[in-house]
């Protein structure tokens, strides 16, 4: 019976931490034109890289669910395995007030995810494109037809699997 | 008794879930020289911010434990809480081979860490800081005294309760 008690007393602590890790992130967040949800719980995904755009005045943080983390992990990213899903959070670049030598986010941009599927995807070489705009997270693309703007644009990148982010070095 | 086994069932993938996620981390970095542990699970911990700096010529992730997190997202940064510890990765600066526009992360730089204690750490302003080098994540300071150069520098956030990280909007 102690043994028991011990697990229920195991199993409500972990339902808390999971509990606790999701239920902040309920998805209020309209799917995507082409059908593509927002993942539930992307807030809570580890960091993969960043990166900082001259071109556009943005700068990003590049996340991913556990299966690209473990990808990324052990370098077996090309091609990333199906099931990967990549989250970049975008920002505009602002000059922090206290350390005018610091850009940090100012504005919300948008956030982008990539998802691997190589069956569902095979017109956009097996990756399924979906973006979010602004604070409000709005659909990006009136139609399913905004994953080809996304492939295009992907296709700089073929050599990498058609993602431009490399994982950082996280020793 | 199925009830049990049910809890039982659960427990196990709770405990699968939590220690792959840290069992990846062990810690094998040494302690800074004033004694702070380099915090196992560093690396799962979720997104607070980024940052780019013209000065030196990196960029960094900054990422918070769990009670960052709360005070973060509830906007109760100043103080922050005891308990907080936020992280910062840096990498310096590199071109990305495929988007010439994008600086993306090159070399591992540090990690670095503010551990907020208001008993602990009265002779810096209530926060222990620590920093560790490379990619061999080697403790920086020769000894505890290297905590004044970072209380010194951080006395220009003073009005942010020393902490120059701004939470970034993440709707």
């Amino acid at each position: 019976m102690k043994k028991y008690n011990f697990f229920i007393k195991i199993s409500f602590i972990c339902f808390s931490i999971l509990s606790t890790s999701f239920s902040s992130y309920a998805n209020s967040v309209s799917p995507a034109a082409n059908g593509i949800q927002y993942p539930v719980g992307l807030k809570n995904w580890r960091v993969i890289s960043s990166s900082f755009r001259t071109d556009n005045n943005t700068q990003r943080v590049i996340l991913g669910n556990a299966i690209a983390i473990n990808a990324s992990q052990s370098g077996k990213t090309n091609p990333w395995p199906n099931g990967t899903i990549l989250a970049k959070l975008v920002w505009k670049n602002t000059e922090h007030p206290q350390w005018k030598a610091a850009i940090v986010p100012g504005e919300f941009v948008h956030s982008e995810i990539m998802v691997r599927d190589t069956k569902k995807y095979k017109t956009t070489q097996g990756w399924g494109y979906a973006r979010w705009k602004g604070e409000q997270q709005t659909p990006y693309g009136l139609d399913e037809s905004f994953s080809q703007e996304c492939a295009s644009c992907h296709s700089h990148a073929k050599d990498s699997n058609y993602v431009f982010t490399i994982p950082a070095s996280i020793p």
